[in-house]
């Protein structure tokens, strides 16, 4: 039997709908327990992440779903500690966060230092599907401290493209409509990098009718872009003249408050790429001389001091999940069911996996996308035997080396 | 000077903030005085209307702005009443709204039986920006009841081309998406009616990444379609696999509820095009075996009695309008800058016009798109003398036949 | 019965299929007789024409098929030398051309001065398809010298917009591509011009890749372009860095011989509009320090003094008849089902059509949409009863107003 | 010193172009010699490969461009006769082809037993674009019997998604519209595969105004089409109705004589992907019942039984090859320089590479992206050293993942 626990942030309405369940009530609930509230302090996250992994009896999870690797984070630094056989110190804690998860395994620690090593032993491995997480596991895997097997889902193509490219599609128009209620028609659309979220942003604005350029660093982004009809300048070039600007680079001060001060009144300014410091909102805070006038929430307009101001979606932030409601859950379904199949996989493949990081499997890449056919309408055509011969792919797939770029 | 007053339906706020004005305050109010509230009866709407119209010892407009053309029918009523000196009577009206216009007049009549008569002799004309108001002038010329001039601002390029086309490419996603969260890229999305509206609504679509199906009765649409790259079949033909349907045509039952009784469960429906019966909401409301489940304002899912539902926008009503926030400001100043233009030549050409519907000059349709041009960074090239004398056309335009298409 | 004869430009080789017909041998034919060769010359041309017209027994054409208004135009001056009983003065001719018509007219009227007299008596009516063609048949109107009705079939939306439109999307990459080989995607490619040619030239350009920037000097249509995603300019501010110009204006001069000096090296020039000056190839011939290198048939590079070359599609002419074969048969057959419908409609209107120009009905228009509407699998909705109502148009259509712009 | 020569197939006056040289005669060469001719048989091409990389006294060359494996098989092969001390038996080769290089390697083999060991000797290294000459290098590295270090250029991404998806998006309509004259727009075209070559060939039919269906095995590739907009069907579902089928699938019999008995009459067939045999050209060939009729060179009319006929271009080859001019000169300049930047790898790292086959490293990717900028007037934004830090990625780069999807 595998035990769920979800440790999420959710609306409220969503979460209490869990916990309850199909055929239970709020005081006999049959859902899922959820440890997570909205609007909850860093605090009491670490405090809820440790008791999404307690199961009582000091039995912990065997399959860990995680997404941004906190969870693994929590079990390995928990682990370090009980090794070291020294009790954690909050105070020793470089900033708010980590004093949280130090006082959290401290208070853990007293009640019974070797905690963490029994929940291990029970893991099977853990799927990731962040950049973030996936970059943790390799640094553990790396130096030869990662304590169970991980999958790395967010390599998966129908993670990656699908969740990026067609996401972001559909939630970039969405985001800024909600929020300005501007039209995109007709406008100059500044798309800051060309990748994966770039790509769907960039068909996005042209399909309504918005000029789109596009600025890159890498030169093969670059000629992506151009060969795909786009105008490639650099951000200097564009600041003056353009009406929106979208960063989707994964890197900071993409947007800096030099040029916002450059830009026209009205420009519409928002971040649909990773961290909120792709857009420099740190700069616009602390001169003196911005005024921000709050337009609605999630929408503010910064005004300079020549009386200009620039419109700031989401404070930074990702303005699909701030000016919108994120994805749509078509595409997060390909993301869930690259967990899904990756936890099977863990369970299937007990004992047999090394504490290393694996990609999931191409064959299980490919059933992901099988799984979505239908609500689409698709008819998939099948090889002969002839064919498959010929081609030397069997006829179930996988279909592709797994260099295939797609 | 031009007096002005307005009788529109706006969100409370932003008639406060046109009745204050820039520096005024609600107890000395500097901006222009609104009749109207936010969910207003039938019988207040006509009674503002007339007062919208009443500009204080017998006087009234000199120029009327329509938008549907209600002021000028009051006018013309009463002025029949008048002229045939019988006092209106409410219970002869043949419905509500008739009903509430006697009410309205008797009231007026009973004060003043010559009342309208100096309102008239003081009107210059009016302007009207609507297909069903340029219809009632165009009724009301050819019976020469008309009684001053009148300019059709619905009939500009700038007009019908922008607001229907590019309106709706922008507010038919934001309708949609607002609404339900459904992923639009991967479905296939069947749009009634390959007119203005349609051709702007599936342009929205495919640049989301669907796939458009269209449905015509008109054989130059239907190729128009084809020709576009879209599928053009029956609705009979689409009914069962489709997943999203918009109704453009401006015509009543383009979506029938046996039509709905065959859809897909959860298939989206909406109207886009005219009034709300292009989707036949009565047959959903009337039949006792369909069930209405709110899903939340302005969406509802209407389930048939084998299960499946169908998720209906807006009851039946304009997505654009009831999901979202209708078309942007942008799209609708060139509507609002014919109005304006159409006012000034109104009161240029006091006296010299006929009793008849003028179209908006084609010169004033180029300088309507001409003021927005710098909104949109465009740079305009000009014709040289030699040009323009080989093509006999004037420098400064107009430079296109009445019939040019566009 | 209708006699046939055509005086048409061919290939000779279609030509001869022609002339021999279905079952007919070179020495006995039984197709249609042709009065033309490939590479006649201007007084052959005229002396063919007036051929054409002799159905022999001073009998003539009852129906005139017309695209350039030159079997129109020959009548017409032969039948106005009769009225002022004149005979033709070939050296009053005031070029080559005017000469070469007056000599076909004098032999005429020395054997016969009323010979066109009883041509005339005979035509039902003539059809043109030019703008050219037509813009004469208008000016005759004005002037009350028309001798017949005539019927213009270039402003049927399915002639103006499909060949227009469609032909030019597809026939313009052919010519780009067959002349030069040059890789179009990821190029600027300016497209002058955005009326029915210029929207087809950029949308075919945008679909291989390219950046497409619009010139225009119409506001409307600068809009229209804005509004469709192209960046708009002056031809000044793009001389210099863009790779491919094409003109479609039918204006002259609009790539002038300096804004050619400025170019880069290899840049592209076509024109897909009308007459050979929309380029100012007079220009570049006349410029004593351009020097032409000949590439290829139809294809020819002009370097100038400072060693750079600009390469122009067959020598300004119209680059998809120059370069490829023209636009496709399919939407040739709208123009000519239109011909075909026009000249129906002169036998079936006989003698109650007036001397005036008039356009095809709609309804005709609708059945020549209505007749291609199978080659594209295209399924037809119809009205109901209950719809037709409604909307107070017949179940058979026409469908739209006159005015209506599609 | 480099020593090249070519054995390359080209046009003859292009390969007499090279041959001269800038400066030379046809007496007094000074270009590069060239070792074949426009329709040589296999015996003199295998012949003349022998003789391309014979280099006088014993002597060959150090590094070699290969385009499909052939100078490095014959290598190859020569060693291993050479090796196991055994004169080649032309008798013996399995089909024409073998016996031809078993002739070759037999007259070397008698002059010097040793000759291809001094050879290989001297020999740096090669590098290899096409999929067929990896794929053998490949099995070579896995039996230990490569004898030199190889560099799969096929695999960069300046490669792959630029040879095949951009210039087949170039060269498919190129060739369809040469070959047949047709209009591509309102059509339904039937795209055949969506891996690299078929996302550019619809992208391309879509940007013509056509209809465009996809067929598909890989569930995958199926999704991104829908993702696209594009319907996804069986071929079966499509044979009866659409218009033109185009295969870049790679593999065989994609479209069956079976398929072809069922398509309308006028169906357009053609093949843009890999060898002859994805169209059953031999299922034409052999069946009695079927009458080939030549349309014009590259093109073929196949009537079947009941009349109906479907027109093949390029009889099932590369229709771009055959009916148009293959790729523009611009894509395959990328190709090209992967090529160059392998081969002057080859030479710095002499003596430091294993016999191994090696991707281009991505910086060498990169680099052949950034040649090409300037000639798209594209503008390369660079990274500030704070962004570099915090990216972890050097300024230069580079800037993505090995396997990074693009």
């Amino acid at each position: 039997m595998l035990n769920i626990k979800l440790n999420i942030k959710l609306n409220d309405p969503a979460a209490a709908a869990i916990v309850v369940g199909k055929n239970g009530t709020p005081e006999k609930p049959e859902g899922v327990p959820i440890f997570a509230w909205k609007g909850e302090s860093v605090e009491e996250y670490w405090e809820y992440t440790a008791k999404a992994l307690d199961f009582g009896d000091g039995k912990g999870p065997n399959c860990i779903v995680d997404d941004g690797g906190d969870a693994t984070l929590l079990i390995h630094q928990g682990y370090l500690f009980e090794e070291k056989e020294i009790a954690p110190d909050p105070s020793k804690g470089k900033n708010r966060e980590e004093k949280a998860i130090f006082t959290v395994l401290l208070e853990i620690y007293e009640k019974d230092p070797k905690y963490w090593h029994k929940i291990v032993d029970e893991v099977y491995g853990c799927s990731e599907e962040t950049t973030t997480g996936v970059h943790r596991l390799e640094q553990m895997e790396k130096k030869k401290t990662l304590l169970f097997p991980a999958i790395d889902v967010n390599n998966s193509v129908t993670k990656s493209k699908f969740d990026n490219t067609y996401g972001c599609r559909h939630s970039l128009p969405d985001g800024i409509m909600r929020a300005t209620d501007v039209m995109i028609g007709g406008k100059t659309v500044v798309i800051a990098g060309y990748g994966d979220v770039g790509k769907g942003c960039a068909e996005a604005m042209r399909g309504q009718g918005a000029r789109v350029v596009v600025t890159e660093i890498d030169p093969i982004c670059a000629l992506q872009a151009a060969m795909d009809g786009f105008e490639v300048r650099k951000m200097n070039s564009l600041v003056k003249t353009a009406d929106i600007f979208v960063t989707c680079t994964g890197c900071k001060k993409v947007v800096t408050i030099d040029h916002m001060r450059q830009m026209k009144d009205g420009a519409i300014v928002g971040n649909i790429g990773h961290f909120d410091h792709e857009i420099d909102m740190d700069g616009l805070y602390q001169d003196p001389d911005v005024v921000r006038e709050n337009i609605k929430p999630q929408y503010d307009r910064f005004v300079f001091k020549d009386g200009h101001g620039v419109h700031v979606l989401a404070e930074g932030r990702l303005l699909n999940l701030g000016c919108a409601t994120g994805h749509p859950s078509f595409v997060m379904s390909f993301s869930f069911s690259n967990q899904v199949l990756a936890q099977l996989m863990l369970v299937e493949q007990k004992g047999k996996l090394e504490k290393k990081v694996y990609n999931l499997p191409k064959h299980l890449d490919e059933k992901v996308a099988r799984l979505h056919l239908g609500h689409l309408g698709i008819e998939l055509e099948a090889l002969t035997e002839e064919q498959s011969k010929y081609l030397e792919i069997p006829i179930e797939g996988p279909f592709k080396s797994e260099n295939y770029r797609y």
